[in-house]
């Protein structure tokens, strides 16, 4: 990320163009706030935001009939089947265009709290599935679309050129992990931060950017009531970390406040 | 481990009680030469060996039929509904005694390389079913051995106690992964990983380690001939780590020398 503040005022200078983003786990929490927060403070030809069950999607739904430039698609991050068929309709609203900035957020965390004694190949399975494969295969079907972005603009790199941007959490950092426990959870997003890492070396030579990021302990639905922060201002510090991404952001592990965690 | 070689021949002194030991997937490669050593080396009571396939268990087989203290079982790693019938046969040999050591060495790395453009959901779910899941579960189910041996046994904390060892990979290093690839292995053992580090903090107060272990680049079926050492020298290695185990290297990751790994 930048250091330095003027770097970030004058790349606002370059006037880059308006960006292609899809966010994929939008109907509530953090994404909910990522697709507006986005919308008021980032120059976004358009943004896609996909939900699970219409039913606990209506503000996203409500607040994307009223803004043009949010178009929502239905997916359950599970079905891997349907995602060329998303990107296929990504490319016909964008046109040519690619996708700049890709945030996999879809995430779950069930069966509170995963002590050993309760853990089942089910719940480790589930969590592997949504937290680490989904947004791995996702990446893989748009990738196109990613690459598209990335030859087009051949300004230095971040978002205003292609990124990737995957939703982690402390949780899954081994080094920080000192009470134990929560292991599909915690397991699951340790091996969506080795994904990561892996998908940031194979996609450097095609100028596409790969990060890993702790929201913070939010209060949401998952966070519950005990949280720290509020989602406006763990979605505000990200947007700012997300803005900010370069080539030396690659790769690395980033809380909220732009701090670099350890794995 | 211990630094001081004094200390590990103050141990030796004490006269151990014959070690009940048990290896999940043991019918090739560092399995079956961690059976072999371990009988020639440690102080061993009954040693558990599982194989899946009895065509390709052949040497486990004839060697244990000529070692009365080395029983095989058949198990498919993936077979949790048979891991309490297992502990249970477990249970019926060592009679009171409990499990002073349990080494998780089953793992698969399939479909390789595993490109970005080749990766299925079958694969990246195979490679965690096998590699994450299996050890985690098997662990649980034994769990009760193991608590039986750690309470037995009053002296410090090792494998004359009780220790868990998951067979990991410097592969699972998220530190250390410049090369990229590799998705469905690597983040089934950085996965592995976690999982370990929450064992380790979660059985502590019960007395018994947790610790993974990376084998070096081995010339086995699964490493290929180009690695770097042989599976004699890989095992002899690891068993020094093992034994010199203590309270300071709970939920830690070495490789075969003895050397600490990064995350």
């Amino acid at each position: 990320m930048h250091k330095n503040s003027h770097v970030v005022c004058l790349t606002g200078f370059k006037m880059s163009k308006p960006l292609n983003i899809f966010i994929l786990g939008a109907n509530r929490g953090i994404g909910l706030q990522l697709v507006k927060d986005i919308v008021a403070t980032l120059n976004v030809n358009k943004l896609f935001a996909t939900y699970r069950n219409e039913d606990q999607s209506k503000e996203l739904l409500e607040y994307a009939a009223s803004n043009p430039k949010v178009k929502t698609l239905q997916l359950d991050a599970r079905d891997d089947s349907k995602f060329l068929e998303i990107a296929k309709k990504v490319e016909e609203e964008v046109q040519g265009q690619g996708l700049n900035l890709v945030i996999n957020n879809a995430g779950v965390y069930t069966e509170r709290p995963q002590r050993l004694e309760s853990l089942t190949k089910e719940t480790l399975l589930f969590h592997f599935e949504v937290n680490t494969v989904a947004p791995l295969l996702f990446t893989k079907a748009v990738l196109p679309l990613l690459e598209t972005a990335a030859n087009r603009n051949s300004t230095e790199q971040g978002i205003n050129r292609a990124a990737i941007v995957n939703m982690s959490s402390t949780m899954g950092s081994i080094a920080e992990n000192s009470s134990g426990g929560e292991y599909a959870y915690r397991s699951s997003k340790t091996a969506l931060n080795m994904v990561n890492k892996s998908l940031s070396v194979d996609l450097k030579p095609k100028n596409i950017l790969a990060v890993v990021l702790h929201p913070g302990w939010v209060i949401t639905e998952m966070g519950g009531e005990n949280a720290l922060i509020t989602v406006e201002e763990s979605v505000r510090g990200m947007l700012n970390v997300i803005s900010g991404l370069d080539d030396a952001s690659n790769g690395k592990f980033y809380n909220y406040a732009g701090k670099e965690l350890p794995w």
